[in-house]
């Protein structure tokens, strides 16, 4: 999978993509992420990327054209694609939505910044809008991050055998049981018994159990789903 | 206000904290976000921060030990502060809760890697578990990347005045209304004749109907709230 960022940071977003299991996908080319300075395609004389609003209001708005060409210059014809702009505005990620997008064969995402981007170049070069949550970031940097986390993990290979994407919250319609490694005993808590008798149809049960307990005192709308 | 994080990848955190509105913020000292490694205070001679699961599993927990150690070694007494561990079996994050947190003196966040974090620990040291939305992650870094974004541009003098906190997403209960920025016709797209008549009354009831239609349409739900 290939997944291309049009962000006016590039430098915000380089060093995440370097560490960490992540990083460990890149290196191995299990995921290629290009990282694509809109400043660079701006035709202004000062590479200015924003401007004041039409109507008036706080804020600036990012212009449509650095943007756009930006976006043609670097998407050719790929079927299988999809161009994503990080928003509130957007459809809520979940992850249903990410094992979706795990299926494209290139994703691109705009980070908008300030106010948000010219509607047009939403109209003209967006496929879809896609919100990380209901809440307010000062661009779309980090939603663009998490969207590429969470899609790469997914993809074969990225967890290695020590790893798992199975058996997690949300796979499961559930929240996840509690850990608990070693030593049995610390500051005076132990470790639950039935996880140290190597019964593994018993473990199973209370994970299981310790999974249905949490999920209903927590979110139970995961479970009404 | 001060944040702090509980990271075994400080360094995947660093650039990010030194660019855009946040660079500046913490620049300006409006924000401070002080990162702590947890190996370092791993009492492992191989200064190893995670072990195998008990009761067996895929993946692997991350020890008790460092954690709270880390969190005692770096919290002093402060009462108005919280300790969080971002995780997706938490409290699901949205801008009120945003705001609730922006209140805080001090904000505490432990990221988690592998499959989680030894129970003990979070019943030993943690205030809360928080969540980002309902997907998984790597780790836990880009879930207190994206707290500390949010929660630092509602902080006073963190957003200039050329930007705004009030008027967006989330914060009237509705989704935004369309932006625009010049030129006036763009690839034969023009901007709505409304936004260039200068009639603010005009204006702001187009922003208020364009606001509630997009939100109608696309989260409903937050208009039964």
């Amino acid at each position: 999978m290939k997944i291309k960022v049009l962000t006016i940071f590039p430098e915000m977003l380089r060093p995440v993509l370097s560490q960490s299991i992540l990083g460990r996908a890149i290196d191995a080319g299990q995921i290629e992420v290009e990282l694509i300075d809109i400043r660079s395609y701006s035709l202004n004389k000062h590479k200015n990327t924003d401007d004041y609003p039409f109507g008036g209001g706080a804020g600036m708005v990012m212009l449509a054209q650095p943007i756009v060409d930006a976006m043609e210059a670097n998407t050719g014809e790929i079927a299988n694609r999809r161009r994503i702009y990080l928003s509130p505005r957007g459809r809520t990620l979940n992850q249903r939505v990410v094992e979706e997008l795990a299926e494209y064969d290139e994703l691109v995402l705009l980070c908008g910044h300030y106010e948000g981007v010219d509607q047009r170049a939403i109209d003209l070069v967006i496929d879809e809008e896609l919100s990380i949550g209901d809440y307010v970031l000062t661009g779309g940097e980090l939603g663009a991050l998490v969207v590429i986390d969470a899609v790469a993990r997914l993809l074969p290979g990225v967890l290695g055998s020590d790893q798992s994407s199975v058996d997690e919250s949300f796979s499961s319609g559930m929240l996840e049981y509690p850990h608990y490694t070693r030593p049995r005993e610390y500051r005076a808590l132990s470790v639950p018994e039935v996880l140290l008798n190597g019964n593994h149809a018993e473990i199973d049960k209370w994970r299981h159990e310790q999974a249905l307990l949490i999920t209903r005192e927590r979110r139970p709308d995961l479970l009404d789903k």
